[in-house]
């Protein structure tokens, strides 16, 4: 009911607030090693949401999404995870209320990130590398492509099927969602009363999208602000991609299925094809060939501005950002943390004093393989050829002229 | 001159407090779920380190100590590193005030730990696996013991060894001197006054115990307050170790050195002998032979309370920890979590509502082998036999009759 809901606002419930306070509200923090290092007078906040459980963003929807289905009675929750970490944080919200839970993770991720299958192992979930044998689609996709690194599509497929077999168990979906996205703006909501508090508002807000939520969580609140003219600023809007999954910079915006096996009801969304499998990049939160029904519509407006990196441009940035901040920030957030330098380097040409809200969605410290490709040279940029982008969004439109 | 000082507060620089701002305070937290779940009447809280930007209490002395060696024109910190924590630590620090790092890493931690070293490099410092040919000690070592996993005993002497070549090359340690567990009292101080915020006061402090100083640097202030007669209550102290390294609770109270290739000078302190060489235990920081005088003269004086417990039973205890409070601990901290909870335990037997205070020294993000091993119950608990200890010990006695 919330995914179709007309509610401007819905509210949470007492015993999910209560599960919240374990990390939230989060530290909205202003980087001033980082602006004097840049000598920039651009100002610059950053919400970090590393200090959740599990280390990202993701907690904010997995806690009300386990909630509710505790409240229905559902025994156990499928889902997908690109990186780990959505995984982890339904694992960790599954065991608060008492849920079994079911992963499939993205080969490629399971392979570097092995100590995310502890994690969520340690919160008492099932964790298998997908694709896997146990479902049917992934049977399919194996006998195809044998060495497949997965993506988040296949993953979702696999999730999906395990649960249409058994009545009890439920699929969860981390991001892409309306009451996912919903459940997210947590984050905004509580960065605009922290940055009251110093009197502060944003010119320019910048998260990294993979399906959209951390981005929609922690900008919807600003842009509803901006929209319902509120708002003090003509704030700006950047949402930062992967070169290797442009879906919003070089996607086409028509109607798709979230998933590979083409079990999910189709969405109005930009995409590069529901068989787009991106390069091993490691940011995986990024590895997904859709986005939010509503954020690809606000970027069809030109309400908010895309921009893609490629991972050693972004990993160079948090590298800069770790030795001025001390913090280490998730391969996803890399992205969004190079184009806030850039912002902020654009800001010293320009001598603006713009006020620039980053959303740290999460830390690295399971990701050090990436950061350790960093220093070592060997990571490849992984820019997508147009001509691969063609070949999946023309089976797309093959498949369904009518979009 | 602050080992030797006999001020009784010694003011934090404005450089170095600007610097701990970056993460400090850290948040002193009450584990209300843990409370329930344990059906407890204590009331628990914890101050959690984990928040700095190496995850431990180990920046508060690093970044004076870099930021002092800064002000007399040092080029280079030599230091020694058992989990990494400390090494890190430094790494980071000297990055701060633009020293060289060079870091000696005990081997069992450099092969079990491998992305604690990405991030000393990542923080631009330079790291070994220890025992190394590039010292005299490590060289002597490696011909009679190749196969040692190393100790902190051994990485002292090479780091100190490698100091002692160069004259604007100083050697920096992370635990066990005065001066370093009172750069740690910075957690204690902010603990008593986050406490008095909601009216409470501990009637147990505990923590983990290797060379001292996370437990002196949350204790001491609480102590100080006992001591001199100010403190409303009757605070106990518990230093938490390990079975595998045991120095306060089987130990004896004798002068030893600080170091495997007794480079240090001597220190009356409860010591397992310096050339004790501890099995490989995945708490890193716990594998220290010795502990800091002042520690050692409280637990001689019965002021402190040592207690020893397995790995095993501690990462069990973390475990339970952190699938109620969702943060995963260091294998150091889950020992003081295992205390932790055997006094909530006990209160529940004897229905005393009990305030405890828990150090939460750092997170376990890069410790994840650990829980693997636990979950895989293939963890070895490490209970050192008697023996074993007679014999360092007696060597000791035998080389210095005297003490």
């Amino acid at each position: 009911m919330q995914e179709v809901s007309e509610k401007r606002y819905i509210d949470i419930p007492e015993e999910v607030r209560e599960a919240y306070r374990l990390y939230r509200p989060t530290p909205l923090v202003r980087a001033r090693r980082l602006e004097k290092a840049l000598k920039t007078p651009a100002k610059i906040y950053y919400k970090y949401e590393g200090v959740s459980p599990t280390g990202s963003h993701k907690p904010n929807t997995a806690i009300p999404q386990a909630y509710y289905a505790m409240r229905e009675g559902v025994a156990r929750l499928t889902t997908e995870t690109g990186a780990g970490q959505w995984g982890s944080a339904l694992s960790f919200a599954g065991m608060l209320y008492g849920l079994d839970i079911e992963v499939y993770m993205v080969r490629i991720s399971y392979e570097q990130k092995p100590y995310r299958k502890v994690m969520m192992r340690l919160f008492g979930a099932d964790v298998y590398s997908s694709p896997t044998t146990r479902t049917e689609v992934g049977r399919r996709i194996l006998a195809e492509h044998p060495d497949t690194p997965g993506s988040l599509g296949i993953a979702i497929s696999e999730a999906v099927e395990q649960c249409l077999k058994d009545e009890n168990t439920k699929y969860s979906l981390g991001s892409v969602l309306n009451s996912v996205l919903m459940h997210q703006t947590v984050n905004g909501q509580e960065s605009i009363k922290q940055l009251a508090k110093v009197d502060e508002y944003p010119d320019t807000v910048i998260g990294c999208v993979g399906g959209g939520s951390n981005f929609a969580g922690g900008a919807y609140p600003f842009l509803s602000e901006k929209l319902r003219g509120r708002a003090e600023k003509d704030t700006e809007f950047i949402a930062v991609e992967s070169t290797a999954c442009p879906s919003l910079s070089k996607g086409e915006f028509l109607y798709d299925h979230g998933d590979t096996g083409r079990i999910t009801p189709l969405m109005k969304m930009f995409t590069l094809g529901h068989d787009f499998i991106p390069d091993p990049i490691h940011a995986g939160g990024l590895r997904y060939h859709g986005m939010a029904p509503s954020l690809s519509m606000l970027v069809k407006h030109r309400i908010i501005e895309p921009r893609a990196y490629n991972q050693v441009e972004a990993l160079g940035a948090a590298v800069t950002f770790a030795q001025q901040e001390g913090l280490i920030p998730a391969p996803e957030t890399a992205h969004a943390i190079k184009a806030m330098i850039d912002e902020a380097l654009r800001c010293k040409e320009s001598g603006e004093e713009k006020t620039i809200l980053v959303l740290m969605s999460g830390h690295g410290h399971f990701d050090m393989s990436a950061y350790e490709g960093y220093l070592n040279e060997s990571l490849q940029p992984f820019e997508l050829p147009q001509k691969r982008i063609n070949e999946t969004v023309s089976n797309l439109k093959r498949l369904y002229p009518f979009a």
